[in-house]
């Protein structure tokens, strides 16, 4: 039954955009689960911004990625052997088992999740995305009936979930993407009451005409020039939650206008990481989880075939290239 | 024993840099008291940065400063007339007298002061300036023992209390303030632990050497580059209270970089007014009266003498030649 593992390691940091020489794919023999730990096959590997954040040397969130070995990434997949009592074969689980097809593990940090949804979702609306999202504007942002709520990179993972979350508590939703395509998908297929191009000419007019309230929450996946445009607009004791900076991956500085509406707005600023809240996830998936088998949670995936692809994938996540969540589906022969 | 009342205007606003033409003096008759009314004889102006932006027609936290009407500013005076059962003659009361020598109330936003510390504490430290410090300290900043607090404008009427009471809580108080003289004063008099002077060439190589264990608070009063350099040596889940961006106060746009740090080191910051939390004051004051008191709390006053003096005094305030509280004594004569 067992084939080969195969594994992308991190061959070397960007210089500049991520390129494919920066990974480096390799066969190794499916590890043999030890006393206390479970194999896992992974059926699907999960593509997030953040990954760009762990290549480089420099400081970040937690330790970087180390050159030549697995690259970090969230998986779902499926206990094929477990020699620990607390995991039986057949177990569906999440977890962060790389970019890789196959994994042991101790079983911490693995969580089980119930069959019944579609395997991938663990990895969108109800994974970590979708965590970060309900983290993001319900702790953060704390939006009341009636506010408006801005979200960047809108038609992603994290932002689709952030605006059908708002209209669920009475919230004008507006989402910025990029692109005609993506924003019509927002407002037509997530049920946002707007969408503004962030490519058009006339963004600003555009994004100013669609708060004519002013923005109470903003929900931030982007950075830069959009970010700008919501400072201008916000309203007094407003929130952000800041939650990606993508303009800022590529390794340059970034520099921020309209600061003073900080202070002139008495604005909150809240820079989180959701894996650092392991306290909200069961609560937090059993709420998404209900809501994506209601239908009030919507999404899209973007899915990869096979592992060879995954570097692609990846790169043409960071251009803004896929629709919803970018996955790459595993095993694809069978 | 009523004289005229003296009252500064404000006549224009400013382009640029404020100049004495944009205030005009004027006599009127000292008002009488009516039905429930006091009627306050005003000893000390207070001068604050606060100010510069109620000048400007711009959306800023209040209602703009009218024109043509008297200059907004917080008082210490002495009843010397009542009408209203709740005061009596010869009560100390602070409260937003303006930029006059008189004038009338119904009791409302006045607030009754002991007497014991000299009058013009309630002003400072014991006043406005020293609550700001208080709530943005204490209720944002929450700095716990050990660790490093950051506060710019240190030897003004707020830094210098945030940094004594930062001591007072077991911190590592850095200071920055522009030029040695004042960078002397905050260290030997005040007590911090350092204090950087930002007109130096070598500005960023001090500060990184002063806050050796990163920054954990930042009380920030300035904006612009020194807040670039504590944003670039933050610690993990630090603290930033915005209070106020005197960069920003000529009008021009505020940038600022380094922005990543606040979702890498996943920090908070918050924009405050005092004003807008009134429900700590009696604490805030009680707590500072007592460390005045008790010589823990240390303060500098540069003092204008005469209400003729105020719109210079201003001046000065903005270009920092203050130290300390900058106030204005209203009755030169006797």
């Amino acid at each position: 039954m067992r084939s080969v593992n195969r594994q992308w390691l991190l061959a070397s940091r960007p210089q500049g955009p991520v390129e494919e020489s920066n990974f480096q794919l390799v066969e190794k023999e499916v590890p043999a689960p030890g006393d206390g730990e479970v194999l896992v096959r992974v059926h699907y590997l999960s593509l997030d911004p953040y990954m760009r954040g762990r290549m480089d040397d420099a400081r970040s969130y937690a330790p970087c990625q180390p050159l030549g070995e697995v690259m970090i990434g969230g998986t779902v997949g499926e206990v094929v052997e477990s020699r620990n009592p607390r995991w039986s074969k057949g177990d569906l689980v999440v977890g962060m088992g790389g970019w890789q097809e196959w994994f042991t593990s101790d079983g911490k940090g693995l969580i089980p999740v119930q069959r019944g949804l579609p395997e991938s979702v663990y990895l969108g609306a109800v994974g970590m995305p979708g965590i970060t999202a309900w983290y993001g504007l319900y702790r953060i942002g704390k939006p009341k009936e009636g506010e408006t709520v801005v979200v960047s990179a809108a038609s992603g993972a994290v932002g689709s979930v952030v605006g059908q979350l708002a209209k669920m508590r009475g919230c004008r939703a507006v989402g910025v993407a990029g692109g005609p395509a993506k924003c019509e998908h927002v407002v037509k297929d997530l049920g946002f009451d707007a969408c503004i191009d962030y490519k058009a000419a006339d963004f600003r007019e555009r994004f100013k005409a669609a708060v004519p309230g002013g923005i109470d929450v903003v929900f931030e996946n982007v950075g830069g020039a959009v970010l700008e445009a919501s400072l201008a607009r916000m309203n007094a004791f407003g929130r952000i939650a800041l939650c990606g900076i993508i303009a800022g991956y590529g390794g340059q500085d970034v520099s921020l206008r309209n600061v003073r509406s900080l202070l002139v707005n008495r604005l909150l600023v809240q820079g989180f990481i959701v894996a650092e809240h392991l306290e909200i996830w069961p609560e937090a998936m059993k709420e998404l989880g209900a809501a994506v088998a209601a239908g009030k949670i919507k999404y899209r995936e973007t899915v990869a075939q096979g592992i060879h692809s995954a570097p692609r994938a990846f790169m043409g996540l960071l251009r803004g290239e896929n629709l919803g969540k970018q996955l790459v589906k595993m095993d694809v022969s069978g």
